[in-house]
């Protein structure tokens, strides 16, 4: 006999039903842990497709209608669209409906919750960010195994009520994340670093090739090294212009360490500064060595 | 019956039996394209694995004594060591004896045979790149399939005979490359662009994170994204400490190009120009995915 406990989502309400948004949905379905799955997002044909593919039950196009019929909502959009969704849904949402995301900064949802919620609200605010992804954008790419030891952050506030984030918890955990906790603002400062950073980096790389006249000439004889290392960059524009603008203090904090470092390596290389270059080489082999033997039953599927 | 022309390599000299010497002379052995090969390096330990491995028939550890008995000689080690040893073997080189490298940057080859060899040997000389290889040293990671599918670069100089030059192509063609010739400074302005400036990125950042406080920390909540985008910070220092300083003068073009794209992403974050950083990353992403678009069938494996 099932309990209530074993549906902990009951019904959800997916705010964006994209590669994310629709792999959740999927992997709660799969694990029979929702009641029933409403989407709501921008465009009523990529809602129609997910409906399709028998991703959502229902969809609709009026967002407080989307949550008023929830027990659990999942920001699953751009970040920039947080602040006017919470807008539009914070009347309609039940005294006990968890609000949740999967968005890449935490700070920003934070601040957008405090704006935009009635403060009584903020008990129900669990903040999470499954570090699992791919490059492709779209319900058509969902997949129910993508947070299969993957890790799930969560970031609760001073507000959130235990059971509320006992609840969110449970709800990756059935999906077949590993699940840690911590604040908002060490959220941020270790994406920056380990994502956002990188993305910037491979955006930048792929740009500065593409606007070389020789770029034709360039990428016909570029290698796996190079469709490894630009892999991220074939992720969604929006997406990243979104992480961007919000981890934007971390990020310039990122880039200007990046910067120095690639300085430290362009002087040696300039003035022949073999011993310098081993050195540097060396200590970063043996860090990114020792990364990948540490976790290695980590799934490196694409983030 | 074979004839001549069904063994191309004849007896084969590699000098630097590593992952990639080493996979040549698997590859040259499972398609039957020689009659022997003769390792050289600078570990007898390590040609004594070579040896039974099965990759070498036998070594020397007089490097002329090597070059005297071979048809055509390998240099398959660090770039750096290839003045010294044309040197060496400048006087045991037979009349006939080919001269070819699997170096990553082809300028300094060029340059150290000019001032190594007798000028009568030029018309020997064949430099060479395959564009393979993965972040691993040594000649237990040698695969004798490590070239099916990827590029071959041959860049003769205006000495080389045709008909040595003919030959080393076979030899690549036999083990499944795909071979293209370009002149040198092609190859090295190319190569600093899709390969050398990513190492030097990856690096870069590996070291940058690696000397954060809280790397420990920050290593823990990378991803997949992180693992491909850092996988080259894995290659050999010694090799790539050579390829940075005999590529001096295309890799700091290009570290100053990608520094100002850099710098140019840092500036939109920074004011929070959303319409350039959306211009950016959707140019690259164009960028990036037209060219996994193009070159659908390539062996992707890591160079």
């Amino acid at each position: 006999m099932k309990t209530a406990e074993d549906k902990p989502a009951g019904a959800l309400a997916i705010f964006g039903v994209g590669m994310i948004g629709g792999s959740l949905a999927l992997a709660l379905r799969k694990a029979n842990a929702c009641d029933r799955i409403i989407g709501y997002g921008r465009s009523p044909a990529s809602l129609q497709r997910a409906l399709e593919l028998g991703v959502i039950d229902e969809f609709r196009t009026d967002a407080a209608s989307a949550a008023a019929d929830a027990d659990v909502v999942v920001l699953a959009s751009p970040l920039a669209t947080t602040e006017p969704l919470l807008r539009q849904i914070r009347d309609a949402l039940g005294e006990q409906a968890i609000i949740t995301d999967v968005g890449s900064a935490k700070g920003c949802i934070v601040a957008a919750a405090h704006r935009a919620l009635n403060p009584g609200q903020l008990r129900n605010l669990v903040p999470g960010h499954p570090i699992a992804g791919k490059e492709k954008s779209g319900v058509d790419h969902a997949n129910p195994d993508l947070f299969v030891d993957h890790l799930t952050i969560l970031t609760p506030v001073p507000e959130t009520d235990p059971g509320q984030l006992r609840r969110v918890r449970q709800l990756w955990e059935v999906v077949g994340a590993r699940v840690v906790e911590m604040d908002v603002d060490t959220h941020d400062a270790v994406l920056a670093a380990t994502s956002h950073l990188p993305h910037m980096l491979a955006y930048a790389l792929v740009d500065c090739l593409a606007r070389m006249q020789e770029s034709a000439e360039i990428f016909k004889y570029a290698a796996g090294g190079f469709a490894d290392f630009t892999r991220i960059a074939s992720s969604n524009p929006e997406m990243w212009h979104d992480i961007c603008l919000a981890n934007r203090d971390n990020l310039i904090v990122m880039l200007d360490r990046f910067r120095g470092r690639l300085e430290e390596i362009r002087a040696a290389i300039l003035h022949n500064d073999g011993p310098l270059l081993l050195e540097i080489f060396t200590r970063a082999k043996q860090a990114r060595d020792d990364f990948i033997d540490r976790f290695p039953g980590r799934n490196y599927g694409p983030e």
